[in-house]
C-alpha cells in the first residue's frame, strides 16, 4: 500500500486529493480555481477525447470552433439561461495594459474599456446560435451537428481538482433539428454514446435518466443524464444532453422554410462531458495502492521493469524486452520499458501501482534462462510466470479481462449500494450513514424535492428511463407516485 | 472559374477574404476580431494538429493543459517580455454579473471585482514557469518537454481570418533544459519540425533563419522563424522557436542542482505555430477558381460524383462506387461520394474545387459500361479516363503526385520570386512594384534596419541560416556586411 496516500476509509476526500496530486494528474495553479493538468492526466484526458471523438464522428457530427468571448447582451435573450448561467462567470471589461506613469507597474489602462463588456463562455449556446442565424434558412441547411472541443469558465467559490474548477476542458455538442421528434432523438442518441463510452471505456456503469425541472439545464425543456455511483456513496453525473426545444432559435431568432414552404423556428438540443470524467475514473476505480484505470484509457497500458544487477544482465534483458515491446506495439498497445537507473524496481512497483498502469511485467536474468516472463495485474494485485513465448499473444486477452474485471467490481458496487426505500426514516439513515443510490417515490413536485434537498441534502438524480411503472407513495410526503426516481449526495 | 471568387489578379487580398468565406472555412463572429473556424476550415486544423502532435510526441515530447488566465503581476516579472506582450490583451475584471435592479437587464456586479486582475494569455511562458518552479529542483527532473494546445488572446486592432484574430488557437512548447546547449540545441530541432511540416505537409518550401534583435520574441536570447512566400510576394511566418536562455528562470526564480552538487537556473525554449499556417496554405496554393489542398492535409482527399438520369443509373453506380470507396478507405484516404439527389454534377464539380479537393471521380452510366472512370486533378484542372480496375492502386500514386507537384510549384513560384540585390533603387523597385523575397547585404544595425521599414515597410523575415558568408555591403547604408539577410513585405 502506498504510505504516502491517505487511506480511502480514513478520509476519502484527503484521499482523492492526495491521489491526484501524488499520481502527477494535475495541480492547483496560482489563479484562484484553475488548474494545471500535468501531462499524466492530460494523456488521460486525450484518451478521452480521441475516443468520444470517433464516436461524436461515426454519429455524423463534424467539430468546429466558436469565439471564447461572448457579448454580454446575449445573455438576455433566453430568460432562462440568464437565470442560471449568466452569475458567476469571468468579465472581461478592458483591452489593454500600460505602464504605470508614477512607476507602479503595469496598470488597467483606463482609457481602453469595452463599449460592452465581454463574459468568457461558461456554455457556447449564445454564441453558437447567433451564428447559426446566418447559416440557416431552409431545410435543407438542416440538420447541423456540431461539436466543439474547448475550455470555459464558471467562477467557482470551492473547487476540486478534475470535480469542479473555475476553467475546465470539454466538449460541447450543438445540433439544429428541421422536426421536434428529430431533435429529440439526437439528445437521446447522445446520451447513448455517453452511457456507452462511461461503460465500455470507462468502465463505470451509469443510471440513464431525466433531470427534473428543478435540475435541468437553463434553458432546455429536458435534460437528460448519466449518473454513476463512486466508492464513498456520493453520485457524479458523467454526461447531459438537453433537448433545447425552439428557445434558442426564438431567443436568437433562427427561422427556416420548411419542405411546404411555411416558416419555422429551428428544433434544437446540446450535450457535453468535461474534464470532471478523468474525477470520475479515480474515484469509480482506484485503491489504497493508487489509481486502477481502465486499459482502454490508461496512457501505458503494460511496463516493462528489468532486473538486473549489473550491465551485462541489463543489455541481455533489454534485447528480449525490445521484442516483446515492438510486437505489443504492432497490435496497437502503449508499452513503456523503464530501464531508469537511479531508481530500484521495488520503487518502480509502487510507482506504476500509484500510477495506475494495467498491466506490469517484470523479467530478470532467472526468467530469461526459464524463458518466463512476471505478469503483475493492477487491479487485482496478483502476479502470476507466464511463457516468454505466449506473452505477446496474452497480453491483448489480459486487457480486455482486466476491463471487463474493473467494470463488473464497479458493477457490483453499484448494485450492492443501490437501495429501494419507502420509509424517509430508512432514507435518512442511508444518506447519513451510509451512502449510495436511493430508489424512492416521490410525489412529482418541486416542494417536496426541495425539502428532502434541506433536511438529507440528498438531490433527484434523475428519473431513470428504466424505472419500472409502479404504484407507491412518495418517501417523503406520503402523496401517490408512479415511479421510483434516484436520489443520492451529489459531487 | 469560379465566378463569384474576386480574381487574384485584381485584388489579393478580396480574393482572399472571398475564398475563405466561399469556401466555407471561417467567418467574422459578433465578437471585434474573434472568428467562427467553420467545420471545413477546422477539419484542416485537425489535419495540422495530428501531423504536429505525432511529431512532437515523436521527439519525446507530451501534452498539458495550463490555465487561460495570468495574474497580471507575472507580466511585470520578465522585463522585455512585459515591453512585447503585456500591452493589448483580454483583461477580467470581475467574476458576476447580476440583474439590475432598476430592469435595464444584465449587469457587472461592481461588488464582485477581483482584487488582482486577470489577463488572458497571449503566450504562456509567465504561468507555465511559475509552475515549473515547483516541478524542478534537480538535474533529475530535467529535461521538461512540454506542449500545449490552447486558445491564446492578443487585442488586435486590424484583424483578417486566420491571418490576424484576437483569439486564435494555436500550439505552444516550453522546454526547461539543464543546459544551455541543450536549449539550443531542443530550439533548432523544433524549427527544424515546423519546417520539415509546413515542406512535408503544407507543400511550403520554407526558409530557416534567425530573426535579428528587433523583430525577435520578447524575453527571448535568439528567435529562429521559417519564412514563407506567398503568391502576392509577401512573406508569411509559419513558426517560430525561441532560445529563452535563462530570462524566465530567473525571473520565477527556478534554479536546479546540477550533476556536480552546483546550483544554477534553468535553460529555456519555447516555440509555436497557429490557426495561421491554415491562412498560409491558402495563400500559397489556391487559385482563382479555389482552394488547392495539399493531399496530406485536405480533409477529403478523393470525392466521387455519379452523372445519372435516372434512378436505375444512380443504383448501378453506387454499388460501383462503394467498393471503390471501401477499397480507398482501407488505405487510409479519406473519401466522400456525394449524391446528392439537388445538385448537378456541374454544381458539385465546382463546390469541390472551391473547397480543394485534390481528387474528384465521375462515373456515368458509359463508364460503368466500358469499365472506366474520369479523374480530375485539383492542381492541375486536368481529367482523364482511367480503367477502373487500376482505380484503387493508382489513387495514392496520384495523391503523392499531387502533392509533390503543389510543393514544386510553390518551389519554382518562390525561387522564380527571390532577389539577390544591390542597388537600394532596385530594392523599392522590386517591394513597390513587384513583391517577393530581397536577399540583401545589410549593416547589421537596428538604426538601419528601422530607416529600411520606414522607407520601404519591408522587414527582415530572417538571417537565413545558409546564407553563405559573402562580402559585401549594405544595400541602404553601404556599410560593410558580411552576410545577405532576407527581406521582404510580410503578413
Amino acid at each position: 500500500m502506498a504510505k504516502f496516500l491517505t487511506k480511502k476509509e480514513d478520509n476519502y476526500s484527503q484521499w482523492y486529493n492526495d491521489l491526484v496530486i501524488k499520481a502527477d494528474l494535475a495541480e492547483n495553479s496560482s489563479v484562484r480555481g484553475c488548474m494545471v493538468i500535468k501531462p499524466y492526466g492530460y494523456a488521460i484526458w486525450e484518451k478521452v477525447q480521441a475516443e468520444l471523438d470517433r464516436m461524436f464522428k461515426a454519429t455524423g457530427h463534424v467539430n468546429a470552433y466558436f469565439p471564447l468571448f461572448i457579448p454580454k447582451s446575449f445573455f438576455s435573450k433566453e430568460a432562462a439561461h440568464v437565470e442560471g448561467f449568466a452569475k458567476e462567470c469571468a468579465v472581461v471589461t478592458h483591452y489593454r495594459l500600460k505602464n504605470d506613469e508614477s512607476g507602479k507597474g503595469i496598470i488597467v489602462d483606463p482609457a481602453a474599456k469595452l463599449e460592452e463588456e465581454l463574459i468568457i463562455r461558461p456554455t457556447s449556446e449564445t454564441i453558437i446560435w447567433n451564428s447559426y442565424k446566418n447559416w440557416i434558412q431552409s431545410y435543407r441547411d438542416l440538420p447541423i451537428l456540431i461539436n466543439q472541443w474547448a475550455n470555459v469558465v464558471r467562477w467557482e467559490m470551492r473547487t476540486r481538482l478534475f470535480l469542479r474548477t473555475s476553467e475546465f476542458l470539454w466538449q460541447e455538442g450543438h445540433t439544429a433539428h428541421a422536426t421536434k421528434e428529430e431533435a429529440i432523438e439526437e439528445t437521446e442518441k447522445m446520451l447513448g454514446v455517453y452511457a456507452s463510452f462511461a461503460e465500455n471505456s470507462m468502465a463505470l456503469p451509469v443510471i440513464k435518466g431525466f433531470k427534473t425541472e428543478n435540475e435541468k439545464f437553463a434553458g432546455a425543456l429536458a435534460t437528460y443524464a448519466i449518473e454513476a455511483l463512486m466508492q464513498d456513496g456520493k453520485a457524479l453525473q458523467a454526461g447531459t444532453s438537453h433537448f433545447l426545444g425552439q428557445n434558442f432559435a426564438k431567443a436568437f431568432d433562427v427561422q427556416f422554410t420548411d419542405k411546404t414552404g411555411k416558416l419555422d423556428y429551428v428544433w434544437a438540443t446540446s450535450w457535453g462531458s468535461s474534464t470532471r470524467l478523468i474525477g470520475a475514473i479515480i474515484m469509480a476505480h482506484a485503491d489504497n495502492n493508487g489509481l486502477v484505470l481502465p486499459p482502454k484509457l490508461a496512457p501505458i497500458q503494460v511496463v516493462i521493469v528489468p532486473i538486473y544487477k549489473n550491465g551485462d544482465q541489463l543489455a541481455a534483458i533489454s534485447e528480449t524486452v525490445a521484442k516483446i515491446k515492438s510486437a505489443l506495439e504492432a497490435k496497437g498497445i502503449s508499452v513503456k520499458y523503464d530501464d531508469r537507473e537511479n531508481n530500484t524496481p521495488g520503487f518502480k512497483f509502487a510507482d506504476y501501482e500509484l500510477k495506475g498502469v494495467p498491466v506490469r511485467l517484470a523479467i530478470g536474468p532467472r526468467d530469461l534462462e526459464n524463458r518466463t516472463v512476471e505478469v503483475a495485474r493492477r487491479d487485482t494485485l496478483t502476479k502470476e510466470l507466464v511463457p516468454l513465448d505466449d506473452i505477446v499473444s496474452q497480453i491483448p486477452v489480459l486487457l480486455d479481462n482486466i476491463q471487463q474485471n474493473i467494470y463488473n467490481k464497479a458493477l457490483k458496487f453499484k448494485n450492492e449500494n443501490t437501495f429501494h426505500i419507502d420509509k424517509w426514516s430508512d432514507f435518512l439513515d442511508i444518506i447519513n450513514n451510509k451512502g449510495g443510490f436511493i430508489m424512492a417515490h416521490w410525489d412529482g413536485t418541486a416542494e417536496t424535492e426541495n425539502k428532502i434537498k434541506e433536511e438529507s441534502k440528498a438531490t433527484i438524480r434523475c428519473i431513470p428511463f428504466d424505472s419500472p411503472e409502479e404504484e407507491g407513495k412518495c418517501v417523503y410526503s406520503g402523496k401517490p407516485s408512479k415511479r421510483r426516481v434516484l436520489f443520492a449526495i451529489s459531487y
